[in-house]
């Protein structure tokens, strides 16, 4: 029996991630991080999503705002209209510094816990290589360390990691979604933290390129006009 | 300049960690974490050697009782009197789970906001071998994962992981500490979660065996004696 625990924000990725976890592991549970996040209507939507899906879902308090450092936590800081980061000239304001480790931590500590050793993440680099906690090497090294800190050095089941989508476009993430029946429609990838995306930021800026590529309308968008 | 931040409990361990970075760094920060540990009344002492050093002391928290899986974390799960898992048997109840994978995961993001790259802490392996989190080779596979996992993997300066003393026992590293002048009388390692150490959880037992190896009473002991 195999229990996969999703990193679950609600935008296109992991989303995808969960539509495809369910069809891989036995039992498929879905872990969202309200971080202090300004953008944190997504997991309200998200659990729209799991609850239609009937996923248990479990909500970790993570307050990354006490580090700062983040346009993505810090009001203070305004949120650049496209990443302007680089590999070359370091993380853009959207980073939140070493997030991802810390959440796959905490993902790790709860699996430990619930019998969760595959731990899945839709990290996209394609769309977004600015961000150095997505990367395949990255997710490599966090398996490491999570096999040489838990009880899996001691003889327990090791923890797998699992990135499937670090290799593929958003485009290429969509169209997979959509093949496996996802429902986009309460998804949000937006930061600037309203229901209604704002259209301008990198993230809807990313998502919006993906679904033109599919020639198709942006599903969340859909349903807004429909209500 | 190299600024390091010392992963602070108040126990011996990370006081003479405390100590030890003094000596080798140009500035010294202490990081405390309230995971929701039932020894919390730690945190309150641990302010008290700071605030004499003139340290800068910054608290996180992390609330790892979400979690459980512990009897640190878990008042439903009673302390053992001695540790009793074993490197066959697995981690023991006092096992937080992969709480210094997140620990360390938070100094590293608070790290690379404030320019602290060299992260210390006081992992004792020998005489607590039965704990994952704290062995060398875990270090060395957090390093990795941080500095994947940050803007050190984009041309920042990399992060320095320092357990200086995983080789050695507690009273080599107490022996150590009282060279370099520490002052112990405000550490405490008790579990039970009182100002006065019960005597009787493993944590008590092994620090009381080391103050014994030197001929000495505890310092704490002497205090709370003296008041």
């Amino acid at each position: 029996m195999r229990h996969a625990a999703v990193l679950f924000s609600g935008g296109i990725d992991s989303t995808t991630a969960l539509y495809w976890a369910r069809g891989r592991f036995d039992r498929v549970s879905a872990l969202s991080f309200d971080y202090g996040q300004r953008h944190r209507v997504e997991l309200k939507l998200a659990r729209r999503l799991t609850s239609a899906l009937r996923i248990p879902h479990h909500f970790i308090d993570v307050d990354l705002a006490q580090i700062g450092g983040s346009a993505l936590t810090d009001p203070g800081i305004d949120l650049p209209p496209e990443n302007v980061g680089t590999p070359d000239s370091g993380p853009p304001a959207t980073y939140v510094p070493f997030r991802n480790g810390i959440l796959l931590s905490l993902a790790a500590a709860w699996g430990e816990v619930h019998g969760a050793r595959d731990l899945v993440c839709g990290f996209d680099v394609i769309d977004s290589p600015e961000y150095p906690d997505t990367r395949e090497v990255f997710v490599r090294a966090m398996q490491e360390a999570v096999n040489q800190g838990t009880g899996a050095a001691m003889g327990g089941i090791p923890f797998a990691l699992h990135a499937p989508f670090v290799k593929m476009n958003k485009a290429d993430i969509l169209r997979l979604g959509l093949e496996l029946g996802a429902d986009y429609s309460f998804s949000i990838s937006c930061y600037a933290g309203a229901e209604t995306p704002c259209g301008a930021c990198s993230a809807c800026l990313i998502r919006g390129r993906a679904w033109r590529e599919l020639g198709e309308n942006d599903h969340l968008v859909r349903r807004l006009k429909e209500e």
